[in-house]
């Protein structure tokens, strides 16, 4: 462990650096006609897939701070919030691309442990790293992704607007543990929260996200009709499937998957961490009852949950759009808003 | 012309904002399956083609002062750049996606004319705009742009690679106007230099740069050796080829095209910013004699022009890796040395 920095080695010294941070199987180089260190890279889709385009960036001081997580899980996350994209459509994540904008005072150890953290998920969903962008950025350390993945099914893949009134509406695993491992990084170490054996657990939610790669080709392939991945709280994102969709829906929130660390660590609002708490980067999707019930089986077999939260309705001036059975077993109807950065 | 900002909008009234100033046909929706909008783009990518895939960004402050450029151009050159680099390699750019960092103070008519600069090269290249992500940057501006290209040639393409002793060395344009342009933007308004009536062309040289598509794919075609796009300055992108293909080279100075403008202006240094000025996004290429002729017929035909400006050679102890023989006749050593974002 040294304590060169970025401007110590340069824009190029740094290139080597992360290149040989990367596993092998997951550095272009090999499978890539042109891998990193050309103006572009090449890649030969397979025949007859549509490919998958999707981008998303992580800035300091908005989507993280460099005090509450460490590199390894920053470079884990900036690829899993888009592998999450592409898990959301049914595909399968091929390609990543990585701009790093940095301001020059970094570790190149850190930025190692950055790279490392993301190949190492690359590795697991077999993914290559195609190279990518090293710019300066004077203020704030940002980590831009852009993956590429394709669909394995002639062309097929879920979006989000394709729910259908009868259509049962699922998550994957549980949500809020992300939220909740958020509050318990803004409350800070002594707070008494974060001495519960759990909260490692919720922390690690929100700093290492899984996407549910394979849980995605399952609802592909079985027939769910829409699906989106959660990012911004479930009340935030499932409007969007109604609005590009046309449908209604209510949920019950007794239904709603909360772990139990998330209910015993905040016992008045676990319910608004779980519905609005985001970043979960589950699968929220909707199928008919009966494919629904094919998901759940085949699901148990991938080590994944999906839970029934509530139904698809037709849109009627009589009902809300959106409605919510609360946990006092009352209707509620709930107003959509998503997060929005410059609210 | 009014003027609300970001904060006002929000992030959906931005997208909103944003879609509506591309020309329909580079608007995604009807091209692409699922466009903006959506988890991710989906594309179907024509039959036996190798897929590109580039990145690169502008930050205000390290690419680009806002007091500097107008909008219009920044969207412009923010998409040049990387259609710059498919063209490097002979391909047909495709699909961009677009991530813009904001503060949020910015105008919306602002980010607009940004999208309608963008949109306008968009659309005379054929390129679809497939989404993005806006994120918030609260110190500077950030132009994440990610461009998705193709080889319409069952999978050739070109490389820096591929140099081989014997072969010209040739460029495309003129060089050094872009390195004039950002010189006058430097000395300011009031600088005597900026009264020339040529000033404003070579500012509009750094601002509006022009990628080389359809030179990159008559390279390709007429079976040029290597090529790249010149972002670093002639001499600090040739060693790249030099080094990617394992070859030498010597260097003309009196034969590099560099516009009278440039001469006139910067009497006593025209020859270095055309050697190591940078951001010409010329393309740079090497080819045997008689493939050069060809490319030099066919450039002539689609309004582009090409020059040798020196010659490959072998690798050998007795002379330098690169040489240029200076404009008093007088072959010099060139110590190569690309542009470095951390020197």
């Amino acid at each position: 462990m040294t304590s060169e920095t970025v401007r110590d080695v340069g824009e190029f010294g740094l290139i080597a650096a992360l290149q040989a941070a990367l596993p092998k199987k997951v550095a272009a180089g090999h499978k890539l006609r042109v891998g990193i260190g050309d103006d572009t890279a090449v890649w030969r889709p397979p025949r007859d897939e549509s490919i998958l385009v999707t981008t998303d960036s992580l800035v300091e001081a908005i989507h993280f701070r460099l005090d509450w997580t460490d590199w390894r899980s920053l470079g884990h996350k900036s690829l899993a919030v888009n592998v999450s994209d592409v898990a959301a459509m049914g595909g399968v994540p091929k390609l990543a691309t990585v701009t790093l904008g940095l301001r020059g005072t970094e570790r190149v150890a850190d930025l190692q442990a950055l790279y490392r953290g993301l190949g190492a998920l690359a590795g697991q969903q077999n993914v290559l790293v195609a190279g990518g962008d090293i710019v300066a950025s004077p203020h704030c350390l940002a980590i831009h992704v852009t993956v590429i993945g394709t669909t394995r099914w002639r062309g097929r893949h879920l979006t989000r607007a394709g729910a259908r009134p009868g259509d049962l509406i699922g998550v994957s695993g549980t949500l809020g543990a992300s939220a909740a491992g958020y509050r318990l990084l803004r409350e800070g170490p002594r707070s008494p929260r974060r001495q519960a054996t759990t909260a490692d657990l919720l922390i690690a939610a929100h700093l290492r996200p899984q996407p549910r790669v394979r849980l995605g080709q399952t609802l592909l392939h079985t027939g769910a009709h829409a699906a989106m991945d959660l990012s911004d709280g479930l009340l935030g994102d499932l409007p969007k499937i109604l609005a590009a969709s046309d449908v209604a829906a209510c949920l019950d929130a007794s239904a709603i998957p909360v772990a139990a660390a998330v209910r015993a660590l905040f016992p008045d609002d676990w319910l608004d961490l779980a519905t609005r708490g985001g970043e979960d980067y589950e699968l929220l999707f909707t199928a008919p009852p009966d494919v629904f019930a094919k998901i759940a089986t085949t699901a148990h077999e991938i080590d994944a949950t999906v839970t029934v939260i509530g139904e698809v309705l037709s849109r009627s001036p009589q009902h809300p759009v959106l409605a919510m059975r609360g946990l006092d077993g009352i209707d509620h109807e709930v107003m959509p808003g998503a997060f929005d950065h410059f609210a």
